[in-house]
């Protein structure tokens, strides 16, 4: 591994997602963090340099401010672009959509994230499901959490031959735990106007053949998002069968209630004892022992940390996109093994 | 009307669901409080007498405490029973199983409601699906809030023949409005242990052919419970079709999202504004523009008031167990008149 060319990595913008990638590319034997870039000036961008992280102001007009402030921020955006071999976007929604123009000038290879639409990269990324197809592309799409966590596991019943329909309720969180002012409700329950909500459709920008709709209602609570799904099979199957289907997924943690993990704080609890970043959650957690298989219909429930199930993801995608690794299993198995993936899930 | 002789009802315990039952009970023309009966002996009593209820001491023990604190409760629950034809035990759970005793030794029809066993009566009600089975019978179930709210859909649905199977995911609120210190939660989910959970069994206890199953989940908030509903249809409809369905039943109150009505506080505060005793709303108010018809599938969504769905059915199975009224839909009918049901359905 240790001669191997290791893959200069960008990171622009360091909120939730950013500064996991961050983190989650430092730990990566075949790569480097190039630096991140970001316009804040306070306590989230020296946690960047305290983490010997090179910081570069995103915005010319923000970087009087940074430097105001502290930071050695000489450099700008095209500087760390010019210095990395890919680029990993984590700004916020529709900003990303502008830099976008600019990584295609500079012709950087680039990662957006679920926030975007589709067509911006025409590529929309879940490693288990198409790794394959985003080797060598210039970019990619690393599509949202909710996302993420449907196609994860809806993918897993389909190599297996056990995924006919699929049918889920989001409950989604309904801000980030840092934030205050922010999206935050209190004391009631917030549906999304439209069913079907659109992450069935997101999915099907992985993979068209899922036959899935979701409705998704807001709550109030900052931990992670929970899925409760009906999925008719297309042929009985027993409950055996189905956990070995999920536990075949590397990035699927089957959790159980009778082992003390009987809400969302407490499988976070147990996140922040192993020691993860952030307390990160980057398996979906599905309860083995709720799971429930009636006839052809199966039912089950997990937990998705919104914050964190997009990064081994991301990781990945960087592999792909740069051509570093054409056999996504191997990528997969390195980047959990980097970030320890799957360290908990039941046998 | 005035002619007609009236049901003197009793009411065992002025919690949540028993105040507002002796509400409903005081606004019925064919209906006499006889009395409410308690054991707390602070605001909670004075409530009762403040309303002109009598009020009596429900357990011996506790006269004497309620007479300290200025209630005159000279008589206890045997009098209370001796001077009504029916009693509505709106005791906590599992008290009521012990009082039931006390109701068969006494010759006395009673209705429980859905923290007991169907077992305990033998019967399990909901006015619009199963009135007649109930007449002249000694004693009834008033089904859960849940379980009220999933039998008038489904009944509704299957009336038209648009029943095939139903899939439903219950948020239930965590504790009530009033509570501090019991059962609530914060900033976390939690799952109810087992899929199926009990409401679809439940609600076949009313309908045994109800082919319905469910997933339940404790969110932290305590205004009202919302249901999320997939139904297969024996056939395809027409997305107004099913919507007439629903406006058969005039305790479905079809809202908009698109009326400002986008979350259970908006409302919660509706009913306040109607003057509705304790904001109560009775009907299952069901968001109209979220329901979705995709081919031979339905999907909608909807709130379930917990401390107040089940009242205008205890006021119709009051009617029905002493055969006052024999004509389900004519009790109904008058029930709603009398405390404002059906009052603001879209049309």
């Amino acid at each position: 591994m240790t001669d191997e060319q290791q893959i200069r990595v960008a990171v622009n913008g360091y909120g939730v997602i950013g500064k996991r990638v961050a983190d989650a590319v430092a730990l990566q034997e075949d790569m480097e963090l190039a630096g991140v870039a970001d316009v804040t000036a306070d306590w989230r961008a020296r946690m960047a340099t305290s983490k010997g992280f090179a910081l570069y102001a995103a915005d010319p007009d923000r970087a009087p401010a940074m430097r105001a402030a502290g930071f050695e921020v000489t450099r700008g955006l095209d500087d760390l672009l010019g210095s990395a071999d890919i680029v990993v976007d984590c700004t916020p929604k529709k900003v990303a959509a502008r830099n976008v123009e600019t990584y295609r000038e500079k012709g950087i290879r680039f990662i957006v994230h679920g926030g975007e639409k589709h067509e911006v990269t025409g590529h929309s990324f879940v490693a288990e499901a198409n790794y394959t197809s985003a080797i060598g592309r210039d970019s990619t799409r690393v599509v949202s959490c909710n996302t993420t966590s449907i196609v994860r596991t809806l993918t897993t019943l389909k190599v297996a031959g056990l995924l006919g329909s699929a049918r889920g309720t989001l409950l989604r969180r309904a801000t980030d735990p840092w934030e205050s002012h922010l999206g935050g409700i209190m004391n009631t329950l917030v549906p999304e106007p439209e069913i079907p909500s659109h992450q069935g459709p997101d999915a099907q920008s992985v993979d068209p053949d899922l036959d899935v709709i979701t409705m998704a209602v807001k709550v109030p609570q900052t931990l992670a998002h929970l899925h409760y799904w009906s999925v008719r099979m297309p042929r009985m199957a027993s409950r055996d069968e189905v956990l070995e289907a999920f536990r075949a997924s590397s990035r699927i943690a089957l959790i159980k209630m009778s082992d003390g993990l009987g809400a969302l704080n407490a499988v976070k609890e147990m996140m922040a004892d192993f020691g993860r970043p952030n307390d990160s959650l980057y398996e979906v957690a599905l309860w083995e022992d709720m799971l429930k298989v009636e006839g052809d219909e199966l039912f089950y429930a997990y937990m998705v940390d919104n914050q964190a199930i997009v990064i081994p993801e991301t990781i990945d995608a960087i592999r792909a996109l740069t051509g570093a690794e054409h056999d996504g299993s191997a990528s997969i198995a390195r980047t959990n093994a980097a970030i320890g993936v799957g360290a908990f899930t039941t046998t």
